[in-house]
């Protein structure tokens, strides 16, 4: 494909995706294919000779829309929000262009003196402490992961050095086999999935905690079990701290579950994922706050806190602060340096490599930079703020109307509620809801209640929008409560 | 930003990228800036306000490119290739616009159903036997993996959970701690960094092995170290064979390696992240032949091929075959499965997130499906055919200055060559080639022989290029050999 073919096909598909983003309202949020769709609408190998790309544009609408799950629509109220904004995909076009991989610092400086900056960047809008970032000249700084999942392993894997290390300096003759296997790490049973993933990936023992009748992982919660592996000649090496928890976005006790690993010296992992973005402003920014007081107490414990970006940008971001307890177990422990990895300027500056799982990494600070300077800080919090208004607004016309109830308080983007009655009634209702295929929700199930799950996901999301999602929530229950009235 | 401003923007990114490699050549391939350029050069905290694109746009050359190592310069020759190409930068564009979590089939249905038939599509030209497909009905199937690293790491853990459940079973008291602290698995010295790294995340021992005196690692080396450590009671469970090798793209010896593992019952993992793309030239394909009748001799060895696609895209490949003894130890192995992300359609087409480390994962397919597509099977063949003859033509200039060696015999598109001399006169001849900063090449070290590596980068390397690049090597000589004669 020559520079100018380029040129045509780059700037048709830049007005497709904006049209496509435009109208995605009037398409089915949900497609209603069966597995197996595609293959038959492409042929059965690679062609010997280019196709045009004007076939390939084609073939967008013919091939791959019918199988779409639009994300972002605002009549997608599944899972929970993930990045897409145009800045950001501006910003994808110039990553893909220059398509460095900045694993050392030589390799591409601007792909990761941008980085340290946008995390600095990022820092100050959430109001971290200054140690927290880069620019204070000390160890801090943050770093971009590829995934949610990748942030909690990489955070496991650095405790779990940790421990190792302290270890064998207390008790020399234990082998580092011994110590893993007396290694216990402690989660809530309302943690994110990814957490227990973790923990078989890095292959040591996780104990799932119960939270209290509010879902809240307490401090009393996870001072017992310590104490209980303790007896037991077990070691205690991490915990994780869920705020905004997947299935009913509830924030666990960090007030006490922080003092508790102070004084136990377990690596406490925050895991903010969905809620940390909200964290940009300053009437959200309490829990963060409480976490540094209960560190500027005691820095034994390395604070690990991972957040997802503002919601336009994808992507994880993690803040290490002391950095000689935090990212540099990381370095240290799985450290590999060939020579061809070498540069002259190791050491002034992050080699990010150390930092993550993989040694490649895209050019992903683009995106945050294009995305904090084309929303800027008061658009991304109007933003953040108009979501979680909306999901209040959402919570009210359930609450109005009597045969629903609100499951769990509304604190940010996402709304619990079921119908009144049995699981099985709320689980046909979800069936028949989803079937209509104009909205889309996820289920979850917590002691054994199943409900309904209603994320604002949509940067495009309005009250008008809600108000359509409301509609057919309640013409559902109409029908549904007929038909069993009937029946 | 509004859709309007998007399009404009958009729009002239595109015009900029296309000049930026049309022109490429035209910037110096590694920056002058030291660390911490970027900092001073752009605001100390994210704006308030919006900015205007157009200061974004401008910012690219001002803040951006001082710091740019080019890696798709055809004067950049350090590392390998890395994937770049126009089908790739549009599929992207797209793949942000639908910017969907592929994690399970329902989350978006294309998303995972292109991925299956584009692997299929590489699977033929590559081509490989009906059974590693997902075509064949059987389990085979492939799966695109973020990065080199990942892939590897994954087929360490499934290895080891393959490993833990045979012992157990066989011996059913020992602990799975036990069984881990005996595991122990086997690599080349020649092996990448990210081998040794998989050992350390995955936290079992791996054995550096010696290779033969032309680098590649024998049967009998990897049979003698097996019998040793079974006589010393460990359990052989991993094996790594590297068709290409980063410091020299050396072929270990599969056709050897291969029987010995069948016959101990160790999994072989073959990681031909750079080689790997020429297999889909049918005079290139005899090594991954051999593994093919290795394999249907005996098929106690599940084998994991890890492929670089064809140069011009991003990511890493796997193809599984014997799914019953592949993915499915990974599927298994660590598999959690909350409500929240459960679907109708389970078991009848994969769901991703159990094939690889990450939860989420982009719509990466799409940037397969395009440059296939565009560039065609037999495009992408010349591609690979033009970068060894350029790697080969280089290899000629420097055998015709008798005060130059090469080191290895040149395969694929890298050459490994030095200055007859000592080390300390290569590594000074490097930093003096780098430091004129036409050229970039990375050194690389064997039994304690330095030499530079020169690896055809570029799919925009013409004969005329290699030219310079060869000026640049002659005159650092000339200059160095000069100096060092007057002084």
């Amino acid at each position: 494909m020559e520079a100018n073919q380029f040129k045509a096909f780059g700037k048709e598909m830049i007005d497709y995706v904006a049209g496509y983003l435009e109208n995605i309202r009037d398409r089915r949020v949900v497609p209603t294919v069966e597995p197996g769709y595609l293959r038959p609408l492409i042929p059965e190998k690679a062609p010997e000779k280019p196709d045009k790309w004007e076939d390939v544009m084609a073939d967008i609408e013919r091939v791959i829309m019918p199988g779409v799950t639009h994300w972002h629509s605002p009549r997608f109220h599944a899972y929970f929000p993930t990045g897409n904004s145009y800045p950001a995909i501006v910003a994808d076009i110039l990553s893909g262009a220059i398509a460095c991989i900045g694993f050392t610092w030589i390799a591409s400086p601007a792909c990761t003196e941008l980085e340290v900056v946008m995390l600095d960047w990022l820092g100050k809008m959430l109001g971290l402490p200054e140690e927290f970032l880069a620019c204070s000249g000390g160890k801090g700084g943050g770093v971009i992961q590829g995934t949610a999942s990748e942030a909690t392993l990489v955070a496991l894997l650095g405790a779990k050095a940790r421990a190792i290390a302290r270890v064998k300096k207390e008790q020399p003759e234990m082998s580092d086999a011994d110590i893993v296997s007396k290694l216990v790490g402690y989660t809530s049973s309302q943690s994110h999935s990814s957490v227990e993933r973790a923990g078989l990936l890095g292959g040591v023992k996780l104990r799932s905690l119960l939270p209290d009748e509010t879902n809240r992982l307490r401090g009393e919660t996870l001072e017992n079990a310590i104490k209980e592996d303790l007896d037991a000649g077990l070691i205690p090496f991490y915990a994780v701290n869920t705020l905004g928890t997947t299935s009913s976005c509830t924030f666990d006790r960090l007030d006490e579950l922080g003092p508790v690993c102070n004084e136990y010296n377990v690596w406490l992992h925050i895991d903010a994922a969905y809620a940390g973005s909200a964290f940009i402003c300053p009437e959200y920014s309490v829990t963060i706050n409480d976490f540094f007081q209960i560190f500027d107490e005691g820095h034994r414990t390395s604070g690990l806190l991972q957040l997802q970006p503002p919601q336009m940008v994808a992507g994880e971001l993690r803040l290490f602060r002391h950095v000689a307890e935090g990212p540099s177990w990381l370095v240290n422990a799985f450290n590999v340096d060939p020579l061809y990895l070498k540069h002259e300027q190791q050491g002034s500056a992050p080699d990010y490599r150390h930092w993550q799982i993989p040694l490649g990494r895209r050019f992903r600070a683009l995106k945050l930079w294009f995305v904090l300077r084309l929303f800027g800080v008061e658009n991304l919090q109007a933003h953040i703020r108009k979501q979680i208004e909306l999901a209040h607004y959402f919570e009210s016309l359930v609450r109005s109307d009597d045969r629903f109830e609100i499951t769990e308080e509304v604190i940010m983007g996402l709304v619990c509620f079921r119908l009144r009655g049995s699981n099985e009634t709320n689980e046909a209702f979800l069936k028949r809801l989803n079937g209509r295929g104009a909205i889309h929700l996820v289920p979850s199930k917590i002691r054994d209640v199943y409900f309904l799950r209603l994320a604002v996901c949509s940067r495009m999301t309005e009250k008008s929008d809600i108000d359509i999602s409301w509609k057919e929530v309640k013409e559902t229950a109409d029908e549904l409560l007929a038909k069993n009235h009937c029946g």
